[in-house]
């Protein structure tokens, strides 16, 4: 079941639907979509080394807000962002309910890894529409740094996955 | 050239010549010797994205170790643990001598990105190699977490490469 923090999103293969400006415009609503829900998961999860490693992400996520902004301003001077209805790929949202202990924390980290995942293709695919070796660097960078991201989550989800073990070893209660 | 703060080690198929107390003291050592690494580039390299980063890194490796011990003491009840001489893949040192521009940074993280991903492997093979299903759960949280701190070098990596890029897009000096 998808839950209500996740809207998954038009498949990678539309991007070619959509042009560069609208494209950027899409990865900084994300980036801000990501921070957001980043922040409030942080909020409502109840376990110290998760929290901080969340709380981590978001700093990261409001980074790439920034660096796409620059990008944005250096490619299109002059013109305001451009956000799209659409996006490609799951796109983040504030977790705005309360959580139901751990299980529910382990279904948003499984949906937090897709969105990663798919920022670090969707990044990877504006590589190659980019032009300039400067500007592919750049999304060179936010696709790594994003898969930097769904390996820390991917190492989470895997130890919460044993939850019992987790409170162990990562001097938690319970 | 291989630098000073690298010894090549082993390689992973040495893996099956060693008993799992050796191993994981490998492990450990290997974890120390990063954190210093890293401990030590930090306050050479002169760039305050990348010294907050790096930093980052050394924390989590020092958690690292300090659940490789726990592991250990629970396989190896009362057991001192064993430093064989040799390891499996490049190991890191600290840094000790004065760095010499960006270049000697992107080199080492180089080095460093090969370590984490020789690591990543490391572990996803004693992922075979212990027992018990909280055990193999333990070496992919390991295994993925270098995995995430690989992408995380890689990204800065790439953008270190274009040195002015990085400095106008990472508000720093010259």
């Amino acid at each position: 079941m998808v839950p209500p923090e996740l809207d998954e999103g038009l498949p990678l293969e539309r991007i070619k639907d959509f042009s560069l400006d609208e494209l950027l415009g899409m990865a900084i609503k994300a980036e801000i979509g990501s921070r957001e829900f980043y922040e409030s998961l942080a909020q409502r999860a109840d376990i110290e080394e998760l929290k901080r490693k969340i709380s981590w992400l978001a700093g990261e996520e409001k980074k790439h807000e920034e660096l796409l902004r620059k990008i944005y301003a250096k490619m299109f001077p002059g013109k305001e962002v451009v956000f799209p209805e659409e996006h490609i790929g799951p796109e983040l949202k504030p977790v705005a309910r309360e959580l139901q202990g751990v299980q529910d924390i382990i279904d948003l980290i499984r949906w937090a890894m897709k969105a990663e995942e798919m920022a670090a293709k969707f990044y990877a695919e504006l590589e190659n529409m980019v032009e300039g070796e400067d500007k592919k660097r750049l999304m060179r960078y936010l696709s790594d740094m994003e898969w930097g991201h769904y390996y820390t989550l991917k190492a989470e989800y895997e130890l919460l996955l044993d939850w019992e073990m987790y409170s162990q070893m990562m001097h938690v209660g319970p």
